[in-house]
């Protein structure tokens, strides 16, 4: 199969990886400069649970140098960098290409619909994770499953084919019907961890030790379970609060800062937007009040405007 | 006038400097004891507005070794340390002694009525300002107003007494029948400042130029002035904004951090348990929701607690 990694961080990288190993023709896509060079002349190397996989040849892109047509597009961005990247390679789409959504966060799939039919597009929620070892290196630990569901599923002419080619490549997909509420729980469970790290500048294990966390994570989440239901989504809170606290281990992701920290850390811009802000955008549109997912976007907002600044000095 | 100064920091030792200077007997106590030395061995140097105003002898003690009795007390104390402060040196407080609050925030004035009676306890809002240049040094600029009110007015014999004491020494004070008001309002505006600047590490300029500034204030105090109904206080949100947009200025306060942001960053606690915290008291005392005040007042406590967790280390 033909098929295009468009977003090839850690782990882009490593799903090019698996299915240019599995025999598939594979293309990456990335604006990191650095990185598409080294996977161009010297091919990506792989680095699994430590042990070295082999380096795989592989041709790799700035996003508005991808040419020909495409089986397959996987989107793997941030979700900030979806829109440039699927108006960058937009010429590649064709009225065969089935595409799967692996950005995180809610509110993207949207945005892909303007460039494919809903019968052709997979969201799918991914429990595989990824690193990178520096430019044209995966360096990436353990293994994964991927849940996949056809965007509104008019025909399911297409199932067999992708499910056939990402389990071929080890990726032990499955179809299922209720990827929706695992975004869902995922947005909530991130939209408790990665913000109040990031702005408080502590571990995962730290929230955890703090006494008050179970009532933090509750005055945030109880405004995500009511958006949520107008967005016809029955999340359990207990759930969410019980696979927060399951981070909290070192063992588990305690010793962690989110990404979001990291984001900020670098004075990257973060996807707060995508988390906190989108449940503040649909609390609007259905007339929720959701003042406090409102002032810790404007807190993760205020902190991006600071770097903003030093950055300037 | 026999006056005890209870709480000898910067305003503190402010306030015995111009009461001492104005021909009062006036002792000073204070739990820092480096300070409480320098000024018993050397006098207590004030500069004010950068001008040497001479170094005054006055006795100075550590609370549980203040003795005698006093007509005036003068609590100045941060508003965490009150309760200690009110312990040690209640064998001074007799039958005759006044007293004036001049602690921070609200709920403060509930702890002295343990030691005073009502008629004899004066609330009062403070717009001097002070600084310390070490330990026995005074220096501050600029002068103030002070306006004071008996916290029960059954009878007003005391009041010439005191406010002729005061303006003898150049305080500028009056009586006012809307001390809680403005004690309120004050408040309000730091409940906003402080915790944001601390939380996010910013100065208030920094926070002004933030263009949700705003949004995040009226979230804030749209809880405190509902909370504030149930005391029979009537906030005007606009004049808030006001007073705390006017602070924005890098010639008013922009280049500062509220001291809260200090206090987080040299490892004390905070006085967010009697701000926000003090929010979130009486919104459950009254039935009103605080979420907001609530997730900020948490925000701070984490904060503490992670400072906590690295002066062990």
């Amino acid at each position: 199969m033909k098929i295009l990694v468009a977003g090839a961080g850690a782990m882009g990288s490593r799903f090019a990886y698996m299915l240019v190993k599995s025999g598939n023709d594979v293309v990456i896509t990335d604006s990191w400069k650095q990185h598409i060079d080294v996977i161009n002349n010297k091919g990506l190397k792989v680095l699994i649970d430590g042990y070295n996989m082999g380096t795989y040849r592989l041709p790799a892109f700035l996003p508005n140098e991808v040419h020909g047509e495409f089986d397959l597009i996987i989107l793997l961005t941030k979700a900030m960098q979806l829109e440039s990247m699927l108006q960058d390679i937009k010429h590649v789409f064709s009225d065969n290409t089935l595409v799967i959504n692996l950005v995180s966060g809610l509110g993207n799939a949207e945005q892909i619909l303007e460039y494919v039919t809903m019968d052709r597009l997979y969201v799918a929620s991914n429990y595989w994770t990824a690193g990178l070892g520096g430019p044209g290196v995966v360096d990436a630990v353990g293994e994964g499953t991927i849940k996949l569901q056809i965007y509104k599923n008019d025909s399911s002419q297409y199932d067999e084919q992708v499910i056939d080619v990402l389990n071929s490549a080890g990726f032990r997909a499955k179809l299922s019907h209720d990827v929706f509420l695992d975004i869902w729980k995922e947005l909530a469970v991130s939209s408790v961890i990665n913000p109040m790290c990031a702005i408080l500048d502590c571990t995962i294990a730290q929230f955890g030790a703090y006494k008050g966390n179970v009532e933090i994570s509750r005055l945030i989440l109880d405004e995500i379970v009511e958006v949520a239901k107008h967005e016809n989504v029955v999340l359990n809170i207990e759930d969410i609060l019980d696979k927060i606290s399951s981070l909290f281990p070192d063992t588990v992701a305690g010793r962690h800062y989110p990404s979001m920290h990291q984001d900020l850390m670098t004075k990257r811009n973060t996807e707060i937007d995508y988390l906190n802000g989108y449940i503040v955008q649909l609390g609007l549109k259905y007339d929720v009040l959701t003042p406090i997912n409102s002032i810790i976007r404007h807190q993760i907002k205020l902190k991006e405007q600071l770097n903003e600044g030093s950055k300037k000095r």
